[in-house]
């Protein structure tokens, strides 16, 4: 019998659960039982995703055995994790969910860019699973929503000023890897379309901005942000570039204060001097952050560079699971 | 003897230059006699730039003989064009510059972000090339000042705002292939250091919105533009997402009119339902617009990808020696 | 009516299609009156293919119609095209058929490789359509099977040691971008999967080999090659490496003077010193070649490089076309 | 006092120094106590490979203090590591050396491919640092001559056809990523070269084929291999085709077999069914391998990836760090 907790990766067979079970799988404090697929089972993950080296089959999801690990990571898409969620939940199991399902305070928000919710009476039990900025509550909670990893970018660049009373307006445009498109084979991740090529999506409001505005009310800025995410042509790595109108007149030398007082401490957040490069970030936890201030505009900008697999999803998720379970926070993921 | 006027390309061994050299090696109605570089003096250009197939061996300038052609495009860096062009007219040669020595109207502004200048004296005689907007002058003209590659794409996606009092505040955010960054071999353009990578460059105030503010202000927008681009990883294409604060309440379909109305008779401006991919232009002279609306934020969105080496450099220029000469518009390069 | 011969694509959803009806829509000497696809049918042309900018809309095919074109390029998978290849020949239609179906001499070698044929009666009539090695025979043909992209780069590469005798055995290692692969979104083709990625593919025996045998022994070396193609990540472009066990001993200077004797007139064959790159004929119909001897070995080598796209199909079509119509060879593609 | 070994690296601003520091500064049985380069002295290594977290400043080389260590990776240029290592193993430091200097046995072989040699009477003391062909020399050796990249790949898929005599003859056609170039920035490296190409390099004999042929010979295959390397569009990662022409017939079978037996308890080779794709063992020190035979030719064929970064240079160099000093083979490299 083993002495850490059981975990499990429902839908594994995508980018984010496959990586989610890596981790999980070369964690030293949880052990991996299980993977789960519908598209995929029977298949072994490593065979799917030769580069996690996780040697378990992928299975037809069992609600009944299945619920009886201790911890689930659920990679289902929007709108069809909450139901399983719920399942999870009367079993026991403490989950974080990667899906949007649990993230929306707001019944009503959810439903209008996500469509109908299984688990209602759920929504009050999730925490919103950005680590920096809800540590406490996450080491709590039953079940962690977490974040969409332009959010989670976007948040952390943005949370200083937001604090400060400085955020009057801001613009987000964010550029992602394709694998932030998902695995499914379609004609946007095609290799020939995305290679040598740019482009923005999701106009004119892309569903990630609700999270953005609620988590940026909550901090003190309610503000209806301007977000734009745009395809790169690379496979892991996000940048989110905010430009801020400032409430009042500030400095460079103010905001970069307000960025040293608020992460300081944090072991996944770095300030750098340049502005960060995707590639820096490759394959961590880490989130690297420069801020800047335009004199001739009064703007402020700040630029988040994060990897959408790691910190925009699956490595965040260990982050909050260790949390959850008492662990030390970088356990596993650094 | 030549029935067409005769053209050299001055700094032909560089990206740009080396595309001008091709377009006007196959141009029908100019004869590309001379290709001059310092740098790479003796070498055939098609040895130099194998996909440029131009049989010419790059010479020293040598400005008495060089100075015997009708036109020439001059590909010089910033700073190092202006002597040259000085002596160019004082031949009568007709020059488009790509350096930007004669983009900016006010000399304060030029020297403080380029240096001394050693042409004030003709600034009042350069048009500012940015094709679609001066169409009539670039004609007349004896020196065009071709436009920076994001001004080009930032100035066709705003210049219907502009023109209609639209706009209170803009950021503009650009996405830029590496060949922007030019063909010295720096840490920044090697592979390894571009690939799977995206970064902000040019932070806080890039040079090329002394541009875009000058034209800006012409077109009725006197704002101050906030400008960032940014490096990804492709060869050539650019895109420029503009995020502009409105003067006024206005609709989606109000914007698309004004775009229509703007470039219903260009040739080479587009107008697309989704947001454009650089891919669709490139090796181009075409600029594809977006227009979008947020009816969250009253956020009006303008999209703009252009080929950066063409429309953004080689090609306008032809364009603009076109015009000068008295040929079609597209003549050589569609 | 038209003075020139009316053309159809048929097919042209796929890349090798699309581009074909891009080279005939700007062609002087053929007009193209219909593009078709079973999969795309209702879609325009440059919609599907932005960069392809073919103002045609897709329609399913109709034989009756469309079998009244002068000519027609048919862009099907291998099995599919003989039945329609048969069609239109009834109906007089001059056909380049981009698929296997008409490559291959030896009905059983076919069926071996592909399956059933529907037309094997029509086999002798066709001409094997490597422009450069069977110019004549195509220029009278009624169906012209265009080669594979593979076999097109080989044989240019082998066909003077192969003529001259010297071939005793041949390694043929293929390296193609990822448009080699087709225009379906599969596991294969997604960027990630693609993207940072080498590798073989269709081992132990890849299908096209069968055409490289057939032609090299047409040549005068009766061989079994050994051919291997990888899959890097680039969108179009192809480069093979070729390493021949010569039948006799020879020298660098030898081999070099067969390979000019074979080209010096060809337009669209080049010799380069050093080893050919795929970006330096990127978008165009040439092949570029290299040749080398190894003396601690005595292995000849070559490589060459081609658009996979252009001269590895649809442009070379197109050279196939206008020799059947008696045009100059290049035109249209050059 | 530290309890285990000190180490340095020397020559840590290229790649595979870069590499070698990071693995040494995360290892738990090294102390990496020192980084040195030429010409980036005084800068942050991880200011200069943020991807790389050492927080160590680069210093000069002082032969003295940097003698004082236990244990040295040296990350030098060809033909400049003899004569420092000469120094280091005089102050009784034990080296793994990164270059070609102590790779050949034969000094007559070394000067043909590499110029004067500054320490020829070390030669006999260095042992060829292929791990899983030289394990227990290499756990006695004081100098260990860390393999070039692509002999790694090739010998290891070549040693068990060599051990059972079946190499007649092998051609080597090898795919490198832009790392394996180095981090000079050059016309070759530069993004916009690379970017969509591929292309032959070396030819017509390259200097790693020395290398190839002293170990074939000492694992009983005493040919002379043809070899040619390529590089492709991706940062880090190799492929190595390897053609053979058996001594006698074989079957895929017997091949099969003898993989097996070679690698069965090797915790770094794995043998797969499907060609091996470089993205499967990038940032690992794997090596995994696929066989095949072509029954029309009687080719034995056999693909090797690696990232040549790791397993290809700097995580081979820990592997053989390791077994001198005692520690268990994967340590912090797994």
């Amino acid at each position: 019998m083993s002495s850490v907790p059981d975990a499990a990766v429902l839908g594994a067979s995508g980018y984010a659960g496959a990586l989610s079970a890596q981790l999980l799988w070369r964690h030293p404090s949880f052990e991996l039982v299980a993977v789960t697929s519908r598209s995929d089972a029977g298949r072994r993950l490593d065979d799917l995703h030769p580069r996690y080296r996780v040697p378990l089959v992928l299975e037809e999801l069992d609600l009944e055995r299945h619920g009886q690990v201790d911890a689930a990571i659920v990679a289902y898409p929007h709108g069809a994790a909450s139901e399983t969620v719920k399942h999870l939940r009367e079993q026991g199991v403490r989950v974080v969910d990667l899906s949007a399902d649990f993230r929306l305070r707001d019944l009503e928000v959810y439903e209008r860019h996500y469509g109908g919710h299984a688990a209602p009476e759920l929504l009050d039990d999730a925490v919103y699973g950005l680590t920096e900025l809800h540590r406490a509550e996450v080491a709590g909670a039953d079940i962690v929503a977490n974040p969409g990893c332009f959010p989670t970018a976007a948040l952390l660049a943005l949370a200083p000023l937001a604090r400060a009373g400085l955020i009057a307006d801001v613009v987000v445009d964010a550029k992602t890897g394709v694998s932030g498109a998902g695995r499914q084979a379609t004609e946007i991740t095609h290799f020939v379309s995305a290679d040598e090529n740019v482009n923005a999506y999701g106009l004119p409001v892309h569903r990630h901005v609700a999270e953005m505005d609620q988590e940026l009310a909550a901090l003190g800025a309610p503000v209806a942000a301007t977000f734009v995410p745009h395809l790169v042509p690379l496979d892991q790595g996000e940048l989110v570039s905010c430009y801020v109108t400032p409430a009042r007149e500030t400095s460079a030398e103010e905001v970069r204060a307000l960025f040293e007082d608020a992460y300081a401490d944090e072991p996944f957040v770095e300030l750098a001097e340049r502005p960060p490069g995707v590639r820096e970030v490759r394959d961590t936890n880490l989130c690297r952050l420069s801020t800047h201030a335009d004199p001739r505009t009064g703007k402020v900008m700040a630029f988040a560079a994060i990897d959408n697999l790691w910190k925009g999803t699956a490595s965040q998720a260990v982050q909050n699971l260790n949390l959850m379970f008492g662990r030390p926070e970088g356990e596993g993921i650094a």
